[in-house]
Parts: C-alpha cells; sequence; structure tokens
C-alpha cells in the first residue's frame, strides 16, 4: 500500500489516480461542510465549478427538494440559501434535501480526481472513520487537499497527514510513503496538540478571522465527530451507507 | 518581504517570479555538483536539458577549455567527462574549466525559472552565503526545489527550510511566510540535528543508495563548506564575484 499526498491541487497523472482510493481534503470549508450537512441528514450533494451551473441546475428542481450552498471570497453568494460555514449545515435546514454546492476550490477538487476509483470525503470531522475505511478498501492511496486558491494549504495538509498518521498506526502491513505523505505527517506531528494553532497560522484561516467567520476555525478543528464517509461517484456526494443500499436495491432489481 | 517556496517543479506562474529572487536547489546533486564545481574554481556552468544538446555545445568549443558532465539515471553519462557526484568536481578536473552540465531535476529547474531577477544556485555547502545574499537584496523570494522527477522532494525541501530559518532569525523587520514556508520550516527543525536522517528517509536518498553512491549523501549533508554564490543569468551560471567584476569591465568600456 502506497500513500502519497498531492501538495498542489493541479489535476493529477492518470497513473496516479487509476485504481486509487483518493480523499479529497477542504478543512476550511467545503468538505467539513459536506460532511457536516450529510451527518446531518442530507440527502445527497452534487459539487459544482460555476455559480451559473448551480442555479441552472437548481431551475429543474422541485424548490423545496434543494439547498443552494456555497461561497466567492468566503461569502454567500447572493441568491443562494445557505454560505459556506458547515455550522448553517443543521438538520433543519438540509435534512432529506439535495445539495447543490460551489465554493472556490473545494467543490472544484472533486472534478479534477474525478477518474479515482473510490472518491472519499475527508475533513477533521470524520478522519477516523475516512482511515478505518481506507484501511478496508486496502488500496494504494492518494490524498487531494483542495488548497488555497490554486496553492499549498497548511490546514488540508495537516488533515491530510493525520489520515496518513492514523493509518500507519493502525496498519499491520508496511506501508510505502513518498516524500511528500512523510512530510505531511511531520507536520501534521508537530499540531497534534493544536490543530486549532495550524488554523490561525495559515494563510486562509487568516482571511476568514479578516471575514467574520473566526468562528468557523474552532468549529472545524473538532475531530471525530462522526462516523460517516461520503463518497463522491458520477457526480454525486452520497453517504456510503446509503449507496451500499442503493447497490442492493440494483441488485434485487436484477 | 515575501518567502515563498514551490513545492513542486512545474512552471511558476509570471507573477510569481516577476522581480524576484529565486533560490534554485537540487541537493541531490546538481546544485551541490554547481557549488561544489565553482568553488573549486570552474569558470562558468551551462546547465542544460537534453545530452544532445551538451554534445553539441561541446563540439564547438576547445576540447580542453570544457568539462562534460551529467548523468540519466544517477549515472555517468558513457560520452560525458564527469557523472554527478560533487566529490568529482574538483580543482584537477574543473579549475578554469567551462562545465557544460545535463541532469534529471536540477538543471531543468534553472529553465523553468529563468525569468526571475536574480536566480541563485542554493545546497546545504553554501546555505549561509545563500542567506546572506538574499537578506542583502532585501527583495520578496522565491524558493524553488528542483523535485524527484517532478514531485516533491523531501530533501530539497529541507535545505530550502533551512534558508527561511536562516532568513527568519536574521531579519530585524517582518518577513511574510507562506503556508508552503511554515511547512518548509518547520521540516527543517525537525531534521535540524541530522540532516542525514532525512537524506535517508527520502526517495531519492534510497535510489542513490541502491546505485552505490551513498558517499555522497553525507558528502552533500555538510553545511557551509563555502561562502561561494553562484547566480544564473542570460543560459550560464557564473560566481556572483566573476560576475561583478564583469559588470565593472562592462562599464569601464562604456
Amino acid at each position: 500500500m502506497e500513500v502519497d499526498i498531492q501538495f498542489v491541487p493541479f489535476p493529477p497523472n492518470l497513473h496516479l489516480l487509476s485504481g486509487r482510493v483518493v480523499v479529497v481534503i477542504d478543512v476550511l470549508r467545503a468538505t467539513s461542510v459536506m460532511v457536516h450537512a450529510m451527518s446531518e441528514g442530507a440527502l445527497e450533494i452534487i459539487p459544482v465549478t460555476t455559480i451559473e451551473e448551480a442555479l441552472k441546475m437548481a431551475k429543474g428542481l422541485p424548490w423545496n427538494s434543494i439547498v443552494l450552498g456555497g461561497e466567492r471570497g468566503s461569502k454567500k453568494i447572493p441568491e443562494f440559501d445557505l454560505g459556506n460555514s458547515p455550522r448553517e449545515y443543521v438538520a433543519e435546514r438540509v435534512k432529506g434535501k439535495k445539495l447543490i454546492l460551489t465554493t472556490t476550490n473545494g467543490t472544484k477538487a472533486f472534478h479534477l480526481v474525478s477518474l479515482g476509483k473510490d472518491i472519499l470525503v475527508g475533513s477533521f470531522f470524520n478522519i477516523g472513520a475516512i482511515a478505518k475505511r481506507c484501511l478496508e478498501l486496502d488500496r494504494n492511496l492518494l490524498i487531494f487537499p483542495s488548497g488555497d486558491e490554486g496553492n499549498f494549504s497548511l490546514e488540508d495538509t495537516i488533515c491530510g497527514g493525520m489520515l496518513i498518521e492514523l493509518i500507519t498506526k493502525k496498519r499491520r502491513k508496511p506501508i510505502a510513503l513518498t516524500d511528500a505523505s512523510q512530510c505531511a505527517q511531520i507536520l501534521y506531528k508537530k499540531f497534534e496538540e493544536n490543530l486549532l494553532e495550524a488554523f490561525y497560522l495559515s494563510h486562509h484561516g487568516k482571511e476568514l478571522i479578516n471575514r467574520g467567520f473566526e468562528e468557523d476555525l474552532a468549529y472545524c478543528a473538532q475531530v471525530d465527530t462522526t462516523d460517516i464517509v461520503p463518497v463522491f461517484r458520477d457526480g454525486v456526494i452520497r453517504t456510503d451507507r446509503m449507496q451500499r443500499a442503493d447497490g442492493r436495491r440494483q441488485k434485487a432489481k436484477r
């Protein structure tokens, strides 16, 4: 099992994706929103890259079945229902709903890695469950931090490093770590006792504070609040539990 | 003064290069070779990307004025004079000579950043002198690790992290560190007391050991053996001392 992490969110080489488990991470805040929304009962999430795409998709669906969410410049998009703070995505707003989401970094990342075999949605909220799933799948792994407008992101890499630490601690067979994976693991160990400190040091953390979202930093630094594992497949994010049920239904139909 | 480091050796954005000091690093082993050769009296170094280009260039020059050096797969190129081990580049072989060099990662990196304002050649051998020069130039800095066949390189990033550490320690005015710079600095601090350990952990370090170049690891981990600062300009690397003399001669001619 090789564990790699790609530090900069450009399209990965196909050989890096093919057959791999991919974990997309955008701690501040897109994948934190996704995990939170699914844990609060959202039916599915459709990550789209543009506002226009989100609005067009929403038009074709019954208004009470969907929630439009996302940000530009960290702020809620005027016509949208919700912004990009996980604290907004509570059961009262999202339970049973289809969520259409567009953000600056996170939602784009899914389309960059869409050729991966299993594409999981990771954040500190579900990092233990993600590690468990990666160990069960037992295949080569590519961790994909969404980055900060195309640049390296401290907080995403630390979250990736925590995933590497959990996997290397729990796996009995040897794991091949790339130079980048070793670096991410070292970075995580540095902030292990105080993840929030890293959020305050990071460029995007500072930006969120300046834009009035300081509370989101502590909120997104919570570890293992849920064991949900959202999976991106064919353009849609669903929880694995639901996808397994779907699989069973499809088998039953045949 | 902003200090950034680009973790993966793709062509940088022009706005990242424009007006910046760029420090290219390929500790194992191209920039170590360059710094070593210059400190042993090589006249100038021409980094070229292909073997054919090197041979063609050599043909047009008096045979006793040049040295052909470089590697493919870490090994000396058959028709060449020297390989890619800094230990080979001693005064007896290189003093007063023009060195034509082609390597897998390092020589290519110079062409990727050729639009930078001042392009310096960094390694552990001259890291103190490089830090001093960056402080004198006092402009935004881009550290450019040459990477490991397109991937993140542990040893180059640690060398970049040491440069960041030296600069932040010595500069009195504040320095803006990007997320990547903070990460490199943390990585350096982890291995500060034992740089060689990092070389043994790195992918390329292991590769060099397998190919019979283990001695080069300890050799390239030597810190501050010279205060030479090679500069890449118009396709040629010269020591700054010589370039300053050139500048004076050109002024005198006018």
